[in-house]
């Protein structure tokens, strides 16, 4: 299957104006949320296809390959769509352990606490020895 | 607090060119996700005022405090904030454990089998009981 093919569970997908999706991930594993990103019709195309996380770079406008300079790929475990089909839920397998390019497990990382974002997870190895 | 204060830690989240941020609803006991909506910046702060989860329906155009008639409150147990501070991540307390308008527990109840996204979830209730 191609990006271009017909395949009709693609277009039950309600795209946005932008023609995004957001994208949730989760580790299959502990249940945590790992991040939220955004993919176009053909991130979500070959995301199935190679069975790993491929999103769209809203920033640097192109294809992002989840892992493809940090290594920490998600494997995809399954893919849902919520009721109104705007959202797509990953459960992935997070190679590395790491999501974050904090270098932290999660991007969800802050906690409110009172009137202040409060830093409540340790950093499992620096940025700088992630992407050389 | 109120909405018009100046509360620091609302000034911290990106939002985006319609003044809303993504909020995902995770179930603090199971951990599932159950849903996604949107949030501006009264419904944020309404959330953390009120302890419970309160968004922006970009449908109606107006607050939606979930539950309101359907009961299925989300009380908050905690709220967390991304990396690049566009994303918000609610742990709630699912009143009723239906959080979908379905009568489902999840809005993610389908899944992608092969080539088409399959149902994989129970209605627990009836939309017409529920909804009155």
């Amino acid at each position: 299957m191609t990006e271009n093919s017909p395949a009709s569970w693609l277009d039950e997908v309600k795209w946005d104006d932008n023609g995004l999706v957001p994208a949730i991930a989760q580790d299959v594993a502990s249940g945590r949320i790992l991040m939220m990103a955004w993919m176009n019709r053909e991130a979500l195309s070959l995301t199935a296809q190679e069975g790993r996380a491929i999103y769209w770079s809203r920033s640097r406008g192109k294809l992002w390959r989840k892992g493809e300079s940090s290594g920490h790929v998600q494997k995809l475990h399954e893919m849902r769509l919520d009721c109104d089909a705007d959202v797509v839920l990953l459960t992935v397998e997070q190679i590395g352990g790491i999501a974050c390019h904090t270098g932290r497990e999660s991007c969800f990382y802050r906690k409110l606490d009172g009137d202040h974002w409060q830093s409540v997870e340790a950093v499992i190895k620096d940025p700088g020895e992630i992407y050389q």
